[in-house]
């Protein structure tokens, strides 16, 4: 298992569901950067999105405590270790799984990858809840890029078929800031109640349902990234897909510019009213070559519909080789696409921060 | 600069368009492994397409030395270093470029990285060419796993709007074998004639077009890969974003998974008719949690048009700061999705090579 | 700062002498292996140390925490994380050196590094506690390499000019065990003794003194490791630099060899009485080529004295640009090559765990 | 197998003694630096030494050929692969040892690691022909690093008992260009004239005699490296026992410092005449918890007696199990330690330059 991604900047992620604790390890801060822990904790507070009828009800706090590599509210420069507790360790809701593994879950990857030696309930390290420990390092790598005049903003494009507007062009922190803000992570709030519309639905139903995520990170200077295989796209789509359930990302157009004439996709160039040079458009989503061009880096990011349903399934005993069919119990959130979306960000500014290091801009 | 990927299998790809040589270093191949070197260059030939009226006529052979690491036929274990001589080393054709960059080509991107120092001509080492060393990597790759009943497969899924059959859910090595030996890569030639009209009409209009590839792995053993950040998805995306033009990457279902329940998304499992455990879909793309479940690899990635087209259009001087229009002279390639299908397959191949000596399978 | 090391096994070191914790994060281990916690605890107590005269007397009782990856005695695959909770975080005692940096201590270079940002007081993530969670790791590794028959052992080879005997060419586990029980780690109680005499004295000085510790591994099978870069003798350098005050490392005769004829210092072949090929010396420290031969590997590593002492010393101050004296309050241990021997032992356990591994031998 | 090292700056050496050719690949160098490819020869000529009775007679002229990454005189910021062709790729002399393995040499554990499927004949990958690749490496590093102040020098400090003079304290650069000029690498030239009797002398009796090799930075600013596993030690002794025949590596006083009292051990500090902070003496070797102090980093490498020797061994038949003796023909270096000494600077340099490329300072 490698559950560490980053050059300069390491983050390690350990936990499971029901361990003692989930955490973060992040190895390669500067030093002497002040890292706001109350507005750290808003931004886990997104994650948890939980506090209404369109997640589940476990009712951790999720309240972040920082070992090491922090002093007087600042970072030391030395690696910054942070836990949450487990509050809820119990496990038997879940032992059913290991034998009978429940559809489209890891269940039975996990068994097979280690010969069923080990016992993942709840997810163990494939739980969603892994994401927590990803949101306090890209909480902290957003605080210390927001000094460096770099924002990251997400918002739910989709759910199923109910879409919000995108993000324009040049979008401005200041939309982040009202996203973020928000009870539930869109630009529209109309389209925002289709999409809440469409969750209760699957939700009566016992069932769940999918949703894209649109990113965008601004002020990025030009020249950050490489060719071939370190560039951005290849590190940013590396750390996203750690985000569990995660199906797809595209950057700029993505996919719909397999569909366009090199006329319409290509990003002209001009001279802005600062003298910058600039691109007209940003079909690119930043990045030409694995660099960044200045303008805004922007992806998409398709989210599965949560695997685990109320409705009957047929599964398998792997014990004893035969059909099952599986109920699975308990609350489960019918969409956690609007969740991740927080998730996403982190995962981004994991990316960017690491950059920066590296490039010794920060 | 790292275009090197790769963990037990460390491919590290060199070259310029207008160096001295191109190529490719693979360092951590077992030992004693036959390699066809007629069979690699009748896979790297896919990749050239170009003898006809859909792709350049730039006349290079690309037959690949093998320097080091191959005796007898055989691998030695130690890195194996191959290389292809340019023979057409001139690049006054792309002096023009480091001042007035093309619209969505690295030109700018690369200037701002090294300020200026790079003169990256022909596109440098971001050149399609350097698609030939991965190639290389990815043939030799290709074969190893073929010795162990993995094989891999692609085809172009769309040009523009014109669209080919996808594979079955279920494909076998014979359709891989029969693509592989077509003109123009696809299952239905119905769909390919449609596709190459389309490329022929941007191409009389001085412009360009993008694609989708389908690529496919079967064979693959149920439990290769990790959680979070270094499953095969992570690791597949960061190779298959090393591809120039490379704007997006699917697996499974992808993008069109955020709009399905998850009653129809989830993967329901059943034992086969050899007592095998198998799911009777496969929207997940065969990996779960970033680990493979046995059934087949899919993945599709999006191709942006090529971005040097022969109409004009608006760049800047960055000398003089000023705006400049730009005409690209020569013949480009009006589609370069089909060239990138052998490439999709060898940067995939690349990867799951990597995994099963990493998991001690090969 | 990248206090992580190892392929497939990750060992991240976190924590700084007066944070909250001091911990280990182990990513890669296998599933469903036991361990002892109490067999932990006494391996760590070795490096405490501590409870007599030849050593400090900061009394934390460096009771690790296991927080993930562990679960009914077993570990799960998912990354292990421990900690150990300091009790004494006051570092008033430290902030003076900050400004006027101890003699052979990092406060300096650490100072530069970071442009005084950092306040490592009390030598922060420098400091020789960070060698505890070392021992963690270690000590987890050395459990599962015993399981598999690999055993290490450790001893001090010298203090000053006090001698303890070698280990014979072929220790058995016993000789361990043996010695890892003694207060004072060596095979020679007489030489023990001298050595002992010889802290005292310096210690009644004032001052301090180095030692050699020689560290063997028996039970490692032949073919592990690799030419180059990346063979057996590398990847122990690499790590057991990371323990503060090492400041050599030689395998086999080591720098001896460097007067020794080929013809004395070849390890010649012979069959044993089981049929298998050994060597009837052992001069190469059971590697050729990077490669395990499966001879007992053996190395020694040379450690500074204490920086620390009471004598008064001559430094600097940073601010004022002058020369300053310093004194040294507090108790220091006189020599700290006694409490490094486990710690050597953990370094080279966490290496060989990696290769088994990665290997697939575990 | 894994050739390759390096963070920011990889170095990838591939080819065997046999192979078409040997060479390197460097990825990650700065765009825009001229290399002298006139010095690179020189350089590598020392490295070659043998024009006289203490080294071989093999005949190869070893000028590399530049294929990519280098245009005008000036490095692209593309990966640089340079090459050599082997003159003499005939392997028949060697053939017998693939069964009957040569004492201290890898034939034994090359052929267990790959299960006898690798035929390293001649030494294959572990020649120590593949050192002149790491030359070319260290040549070019060591201009680079030139341009910016920073030296590299190395001399043998013995052969046998016989002793050189070593390095002052502070070595000016005209001392390393004075040695580098000299048929044999040594300060005093007495002292080379023993040693030279002394290889002399075992070569008369069919045998080898080791060495050790002084080697010493200058220039390299202060701040450089990181504590643990990652700093300056750890990477440079990753780099050097990557040079066959190394067995041992020692940094300021190295073992000798297990001999000495903290009050003559620590290097105290004093301000210098141009208002720097310096130490009065360097038994550190430059470095204090793993980052450099600006001092000299100075270190020193054991080598081993070559272990092919005119003399008739004890070895084993592998294939029939049974006792063998061996007899090596053709001529062997009766010492390489004279050899290693460019190659122990080359490694020395490629760390230093990768280090000033991360920090942003090259």
């Amino acid at each position: 298992m490698s559950s560490i991604f980053g050059k300069k900047l390491k983050i390690s992620v350990f936990g499971e569901s029901h361990a003692n604790a989930i955490g973060v390890n992040i190895d390669g801060l500067p030093a002497g950067i002040e890292i706001n822990e109350e507005e750290l904790l808003e931004f886990m507070q997104r994650r948890r999105g939980g506090q209404n009828k369109f997640s589940t009800k476990r009712a951790e706090k999720d309240i972040p405590e920082i070992l090491s590599g922090f002093k007087n509210g600042k970072t030391t420069a030395a690696p910054l270790c942070a836990i949450i507790r487990n509050e809820d360790t119990r496990s038997s809701d879940y032992s059913l799984f290991s034998d009978i593994p429940r559809p489209s879950h890891a269940d039975y990857t996990a068994f097979i990858k280690w010969n069923g030696k080990s016992d993942f309930c709840g997810g163990g390290h494939f739980s969603g809840r892994l994401t927590a420990p990803i949101c306090i390092a890209g909480g902290i790598a957003k605080q210390i890029l927001a000094k460096n005049n770099i924002f990251i903003g997400a918002h739910l494009k989709s759910v199923g078929k109910a879409e919000d507007k995108e993000f324009p062009m040049l979008p401005e922190n200041e939309l982040f800031v009202e996203i973020a803000k928000k009870d539930f992570p869109v630009i529209c709030d109309e389209a925002g109640k289709k999409m809440k519309e469409e969750i209760l639905k699957v939700r009566q139903d016992g069932d769940s349902i999918g949703g894209i995520i649109e990113c965008v990170a601004i002020g990025v200077p030009a020249g950050i990234g490489d060719p071939m295989f370190d560039g951005v796209e290849n590190r940013i789509a590396q750390a996203v897909f750690g985000i569990p359930a995660v199906k797809g990302i595209e950057f700029g157009e993505g996919f719909l510019i397999s569909q366009m004439r090199g006329s319409q996709a290509n990003d002209e160039f001009y001279i802005d009213e600062n003298g910058e040079i600039k691109t007209k458009t940003n079909h690119s989503g930043g990045i030409q070559g694995g660099i960044t061009n200045s303008m805004p880096i922007k992806f998409n990011v398709a989210i599965k519909p949560t695997p685990s349903i109320a409705k009957v399934q047929e599964s398998v005993s792997i014990s004893e080789k035969r059909a099952k069919t599986l109920e699975i119990k308990g609350r489960h959130d019918p969409c956690i696409a609007q969740r991740a979306v927080p998730v996403v960000e982190a995962a981004a500014a994991c990316v960017l921060l690491d950059y920066m290091i590296e490039y010794g801009s920060i």
